[in-house]
């Protein structure tokens, strides 16, 4: 249902974020290296045959030069989500942030914080979740645990020991 | 089926490209002026009752320090699309694009280019267009016709007068 | 007298100077989590409820996407001290800067310097002597001792052993 | 009971906004230029005496390398509120708004948006209004007004000949 | 033997300075409009068939998230010069020097500066040059002129009526 | 044929990604330490030499305020590649990048990424190859190993052990 | 006794100011257009020589990647003054601030404010004025003016018609 | 001869450069401890008493919002040389960079590279080498050593070994 793509291994540190809050709300998902830069032939035929194949979200993370998540909307009418990925050697992920984020007229890509590889995969449930009442619930229910999680914080902040 | 939101008056300049989008998809939306700031109240309002409405996505457009999409999408399981809007005092739109960006991990905002509100309202048909045959042939139709006007100029471009 | 709010734990490790100044200088203070995109609700109430239960000056710190300092002083006539909190991941911290101090006309935030909780404090402090001379004369004592310790550090550096 | 000084008259086309609204807040000012460069012992003078003179609380405006903020909150206890102006040859205002915003350690500036003279003269209010229940009360009938602002911008537009 | 793209007419404006230069160095070249987003088969098509067709440097310009010149990269072994074009909207142009700038190992753009379309067909004809004497002695020619209108700008400073 | 030269010893640990990859391509190049700023002349004669001595293409890394492709490309009609490095007490890499891109029209530097030497030594290639085949062959093959690394990592994601 | 050195005639517009501001201090000067990339060698001849023609303090502005104040500083054992110059096209002027400013160890250029050419001349003043009484006391009367001027605006401002 | 100033011993890392650098130039000079933030009245007088005092050139080293230089250049005629310390919690260190450069026409500050003490030390002696010969002589003998250096590192880059 959704397809997770990175241009390389090791953007997965970031990428698995996706992947695990993904299979946390029950959600299928494939994971995929696709390269804009080193396998540009092969992100054209992903790209193409997403929807096809019955993918409904792809988030797509890239580093650098971040090019892969807008080449991917260029070509699919599926919504695609870019996740900037701060690499080493990169301007501090500004470079990724612009290059994913500042899409001409036309060729959106819903872009989510530097490294927010998690929010990424929460935003591919929410879009599925439009149409689909159960995974809409669990979103709920997840939201309900963030707020529980910060009322448990509060907890332990008034305890004496603190 | 598509809520555009905005801070002030003064920011319908740019989000109109979003409204006028949908219209072109044939897909419809309402426009509403609600203010993180100045009515906070209504805004929490808003983003509650969205989804009973049946609001499906909600867009929404802030400069400066622009909290309405962030705040907004912590009201709700839809999900929201933020424009940063480049404002008069703003430092140039960086203010804009990181209170939009840079959500905490849980609370996603799909974001767009700055003052990238046609962009907005694509993505929200795309959103849509998921689980909506119809609305997907829109879009890919919307993107024939991109191909074809780029063709169109180089075909303005190699005639002998340019 | 002073409310210091953050919307994680994990700011604590910052905040906590801002509790540290308070107590130095014998001002009463409670610190609480309070989350802008975890538990909006509970923000609101504890934004509405403030002035009444006798809090004067709030201090709140956030780091990315930094709303809860602005949402606050939405919703409240108390003057609201941000604090930016530079947390990892975050675009070394200038979107909390800009999230918390590039607020629109009529809804002003104290902003003071990246992770500058301390100063905070003392911003508490100063506001509160305004109106209290005890206040101000601990406050007083407190620039003298600044002055002493530059004092010193300068006898230090002229001794020979330096 | 508030100073408001900036360091030339070029800055008045900004720092009047703080004037006006201190004006429709029915609070008392003064407005004087103080340069922290060309008149240093005269900002000096001023800072020290601000407090015997009756000033409650300072609002300095300043660009470029803008000293005079932090400078004055160097010599007094009383709360300085800091306009970064941004100004012709400036880098864009980054530098107001940095060399205002990142005071050391000890020596806090309150500082606003860039060019938000408005808000610090409404940050005055709210730090008067601690103790003064009168100001309090307009500055809620103030919040009260601008929720009304917005509604009236929401009727409008969705008048039909909008 | 130069092929100049972009990705829309309206970067023309800044483009046509790369044309003018190649054609007073007599140097042919063809311009093509060339859209990575909104023609990407073409792209790959232009791309991969350049080397083919005789063109033997790629001169490509492009605003915003520009990818033009990083994909056309990813899909030839010829020399490719990016040019980042200032469009409005964008974010003063960082977003397209960094998304031209920023490649990752192994797929290099030769990028100029922000709107240097003219430096770009100057480095175009260099890199002909290389093995092409009659092209490195106009380029010769061309330094020397350079370096006589500033002898001829002095010239007009040091005169009487300046 | 090709020329690395860079400031500092120090700049080594950078630039042999361009000598290293130069080697796996079976170019020969030539490694020099040549401070613009500190033996200015030196580089003046080796800028002025290089052609006459069979150097058909500059690489030159510098960080901080890096003048040293700049320059060269000034007393040179060959094609100067410039690698802006990322040394400690710099401005995060940024006064490298501007100083070595920004250059005026008339004097291009082909600007590749922050620390981006490995770039540097293939774009030194690929402009060999626009003359000579085999060189371009190797680069053709070079990109087809690109591809090959990016499917194992594509297999090794895929196994169940990942 | 000062040469005010720039790249190019369109710097005059800029650099005037110091010439002017060296006029009003009854400090000789002459002013030549010196590039140090289109007139290399002119720029070493005249870094070289400029000590024994009896110039005390080199005042050299330029924009973009600014290589002039730092390659003249290479060449003499005077201090040479850089002025950056925000130029058209240029990144909002941060690429000549950094080219100036960020110099490696072992050659200082003493930079002043973007566009900062008066600042300029006056520190030139103040170099020479180290050694040279006369020069020292006109300072300290431009200094007196400043004030007197300030003093005036406070004039005007308490003006009731103002 | 020379003053070498800092707001706070732990600026020492960084400005001892200065005083090495002055000690091997066998320049005399001294070191001080003088905040402009905790310890401002000493400032006023350090600054006025500097000249009567046979101080011939300042260089100031601060970080953050650093209005050290410009504050002493404020109040005296001497050149003041600035030195952007890059402390923990700054903005990286451009708010100690823009707020010692961007000083206003009239009070100019002589700035150097971030954590450039070094260069403040040499360019204090290049002042002083304006009108003392031996000066001026021992820095031609250091530009000389500097030279020698980068044959140096040629020499051990070239041995087989490296």
């Amino acid at each position: 249902m959704v397809g997770i793509i990175m241009g390389s291994e090791s953007d997965y540190r970031v990428m698995s974020d996706a992947a695990n809050i993904l299979q946390e709300l029950s959600i299928p998902y494939e994971v995929s290296i696709v390269s804009a830069h080193r396998t540009p032939l092969r992100m054209v035929e992903y790209a193409q045959a997403a929807r096809g194949r019955g993918i409904k979200v792809i988030v797509a993370g890239a580093g650098g030069a971040a090019h892969l998540p807008g080449m991917v909307a260029s070509l699919t009418t599926l919504p695609v989500i870019g996740v900037p990925v701060k690499s080493s050697h990169s301007t501090d992920g500004w470079d990724s942030i612009l290059s994913i984020l500042q899409m001409p007229g036309g060729v959106p890509v819903a872009t989510v914080a530097l490294d927010g590889a998690k929010n990424a995969g929460i935003l591919a449930a929410q879009i599925l979740g439009v149409s689909d009442e159960k995974i809409a619930n669990r979103l709920a229910a997840y939201k309900d645990d963030l707020k529980r999680k910060v009322e448990k914080m509060n907890e332990r902040l008034n305890q004496p020991q603190f």
